[in-house]
């Protein structure tokens, strides 16, 4: 499983005082919607440059213009965008097209999702690497999704998928043992009082727990953009190489 | 009925080429999620500081953190943002919250709604001030809606709404008719060999129209982010004052 750290700040600068301090414990940096409206595609650049060896999701939230919109992330530094679950079969397509002709990917981000077993199975068929399922702690999760909810969900629809929501030091090793490729973290590290402590405790979290599943993206040789083959070694090799899944 | 023109273009320097050629002749300028994306919501503060007799519509299309993107937008001089109807009604709420506290509006964009009359209703008894509904010509419409399919689900709503998608001077008549508040046209602005020309032709045919209803939020002595009361004449009071719907 994956350790991706998500930036939801709305600035720029927090996000790389962030990314600074805690990307070296962490495979994925996530730039959120909201710090890419308010900052644009440079900011994707901007952390890119500034962690040249770490995958960055772009969180677009794309509902339309799919093609342009993963076009625009990919040329700013994007490994992998994201393209809203409710948007049409056409325009997710039409993201993992242009992904495809970049070497990178597109993560399906199922937060509008009703019936979120059937449509991740969809989204994937249509070219998704792998599904994010927004949980939250009880009481404050999206139409009541706990973390346990999705994990839940996550194993019926038997197709990769990563926890985001609510996801601490506490729900790390269930999200690790739910077979999640992926587990998002966000304010358990930027409201941390010491983010780099906080990032370096889940890494430790992530590596001393059952492992889930693996990134089909990652595993396919191109851990950081490239576009194809083995390519150079990856920067931290202890933690992208593959691990087999545990029980 | 009000014209709204969507800069769904990708950069700023485009936008203010269309904007500046066509913006005598609408009531509204969208600045396009993509677009928003890509330049920040610096562009927002561009497009008002260029126009700042126009209402200015920022196509946030946001999907959690309500109450945060909202400010941001409003922040960098938007009168109107708009909110996936796939979000959850607590981040509709919360953008709601905002905007009344900026004395500002919200937009309900139904791109990923699956039952479109029903959530409509939802999201105005959330605060929304109109729905933005999609079309498009046939057989490239999302989900197949054509024109006629949208405007048949507007009148069923019974809720403001506007309509976007394949609105051109053919179509903006039955638009009008239908009883939207508000027409969004693009590309046949946009793409138009002479946008002014265009966007010209378009106001003509919205005023010589049977005119469909009224933006509540404008008509609240709103146009432009005023927060209460009369306020200042509007810039266009020909374009902007209220007209009785006729049947």
């Amino acid at each position: 499983m994956k350790l991706q750290l998500a930036l939801d700040v709305a600035t720029l600068d927090e996000a790389l005082v962030v990314s600074r301090a805690a990307a070296e414990y962490v495979d994925i940096l996530e730039l959120g919607s909201t710090l890419i409206k308010n900052e644009g595609t440079a900011a994707i650049s901007a952390i890119k440059a500034t962690h040249p060896g770490t995958t960055v999701l772009a969180d677009m939230k794309t509902a339309e213009a799919g093609g342009l919109e993963a076009g625009l992330a990919f040329a700013a530094g994007a490994d992998l965008v994201t393209v809203l679950d409710g948007a049409d079969d056409d325009t997710i397509a039409a993201a993992v097209a242009v992904a495809r002709s970049h070497g990178k990917g597109v993560v399906a981000d199922m937060i509008t999702a009703r019936e979120l077993v059937a449509r991740a199975r969809e989204v994937v068929r249509l070219g998704a690497e792998f599904c994010e399922i927004h949980a939250g702690p009880d009481g404050e999760a999206p139409r009541g999704w706990s973390i346990r909810a999705v994990i839940e969900a996550g194993r019926q629809s038997e197709v990769p998928f990563s926890v985001a929501g609510g996801v601490d030091l506490e729900s790390i090793g269930d999200v690790a043992r739910s077979g999640a490729v992926v587990a998002v973290v966000g304010t358990a590290v930027t409201a941390a009082p010491d983010p780099r402590a906080a990032a370096r405790g889940l890494r430790v979290a992530v590596d001393t727990t059952i492992v889930g599943g693996e990134v089909p993206w990652v595993r396919q040789g191109r851990p950081h953009g490239i576009p194809s083959g083995p390519g150079p070694a990856p920067a931290r090799p202890d933690r992208l190489a593959d691990r087999a899944p545990s029980s």
